[in-house]
């Protein structure tokens, strides 16, 4: 059928896969967008956005997530919602199996997939993202001013971040489950000079508790011991996993973390393939840069295309 | 002076700009952003802009470059209007010259001085801009459904975007200076294979004219015939030019446009120097895209502060 072919399809309807969406739809190109769940993708499970350019007063993720989605669909955008369990990347046309056991072919394909925070699977982390559960630092610790807060995790981001955080919480609780940080010196030594961070040691979280926004955690030290420790928010900084189970890694090079590189120009290692937003291979993962990738994308999309003979 | 020394510097107030220093000023850095004009840069000389996400209305150009301010103010930008002259990169401190005599120091720079569309310097180009006369068929194409619009240039830029703007116009005039087009081939055989598109070659253009929008182009023939053609607007492709008077090119490693080459941090060849939006080397130059680098280069300028002893 010709409608299952598409010169370009856009998998995904984040941030990075709703502006894709727009410059797609507004360029009238030959497109579908396809997204698995609901359209706004991780923008959704935060509570406030304050840091998206020309909100001065912020926003909710959910209305940014639904304003996004209005303005592609202004233009025509083609959306369907479907949940691509594969791909086969290696000629053309490329090609996308669907759940239904329906497939997809199209001649240029911009992957938006995403990423998600690593979470500790733990009760109450779910029930209180967004309510002082946070995986995200520089979205989230102005919210915190004169607050206690901890952060759970070893590495690079949550030594950075329980620093970052000093300059409005009162008082930052490192909780690792090693003896030592993971992080470079330079930043533990940064960590351990600053009077308002304090580290607890060999011990993991098991529980975030409270009703309508976190009230503390319950912790377990390796040697057996049970405490509990009050704070106001924590910021869970234990890793970010891509969403890439759909998707052929080898042939995408993908990095050792499971994320897709690519150019400037967001082309990936497959002629005709971008890739935007968080499942990009990069440091810097926010909602503006992941929209701002997504025009790049199909602008390297067009470029591909007419160029096709 | 303590106050003539930043951890960071900011040069430019446009999308990139006004981005960075929202995330500057909100992760409370010791920053300093520095303006020539007006707040806005380039969205300044666009009348609507229809393609930044999250405003499925559209809005001014106006009103987005306030509202980006705004946003950066609220929380506590520092800012001041100066005209930076030059700059000697190679050493640390980074140093600034400004045209009142005096200099400005930082650990870190990001360079956001943006880039301005070649003009054709003739009658009425820039009284009509915004109103007929545009410099981008990427942001405005969709505004001349069923009209008569014209293109001027002959490389792949203009004969790129002449095709696409028969998406929306019913004709479209492409007029160039010489007998044939630079664009590449395949451009080249798709525009002359599209019945919407005109060519009037050997000729320039002397003069837009019209009152309260662009009316017509007054064109010269290089045998010295002189015409008039009717058009609702004109697209100037004639390339973009970087605003890099104030950049030493050769440390930065400028490409052959005078651009300045980033990896994908936006980090340029010198430590502790970014560049975003416009003024970077690269292929797609949009709204949304130069805000997202604008913060990828605070997060960049972060890494590089965290880790300086």
């Amino acid at each position: 059928m010709a409608s299952d072919h598409y010169k370009l399809i856009i998998l995904g309807a984040g941030p990075a896969g709703l502006t894709a969406g727009l410059y797609a739809a507004r360029a009238r190109m030959d497109h579908l967008l396809i997204e698995k769940g609901a359209e706004g993708g991780q923008i959704l499970l935060t509570d406030w956005i304050d840091n998206y350019p020309g909100f001065p007063e912020g926003l909710s993720g959910f209305d940014l997530a639904e304003k996004m989605a209005a303005h592609a669909k202004r233009f025509d955008l083609n959306s369907m919602f479907g949940n691509v369990l594969s791909m086969d990347l290696s000629g053309k046309p490329l090609r996308l199996e669907l759940e239904d056991s329906n497939a997809l072919t199209c001649d240029s394909l911009i992957i938006c997939t995403g990423a998600h925070p690593r979470p500790l699977n733990i009760p109450g982390e779910k029930e209180l993202t967004g309510k002082g559960v946070s995986y995200c630092a520089t979205c989230d610790a102005p919210f915190y001013r004169n607050q206690h807060v901890a952060v759970i995790g070893g590495g690079n981001t949550a030594v950075q971040e329980a620093s970052h955080l000093t300059k409005f919480a009162d008082k930052v609780t490192l909780i690792h489950r090693r003896d030592e940080l993971r992080a470079t010196k330079i930043l533990q030594e940064k960590a351990f000079a600053n009077p308002k961070i304090e580290f607890i040691w060999d011990t993991t979280t098991t529980a975030v508790t409270g009703t309508e926004g976190v009230e503390g955690l319950e912790l377990l030290n390796k040697n057996g011991d049970k405490s509990t420790l009050q704070v106001e928010g924590v910021f869970i900084l234990v890793g970010v996993l891509p969403n890439n189970e759909m998707l052929p890694l080898e042939l995408l090079k993908a990095d050792s973390g499971g994320f897709i590189p690519t150019d400037l120009e967001t082309r990936t290692a497959v002629e005709g393939v971008m890739a935007a937003g968080d499942i990009r291979s990069k440091e810097v993962r926010q909602v503006i840069n992941a929209a701002g990738e997504g025009a790049t994308a199909v602008l390297a999309a067009e470029n591909y295309l007419v160029n096709l003979s």
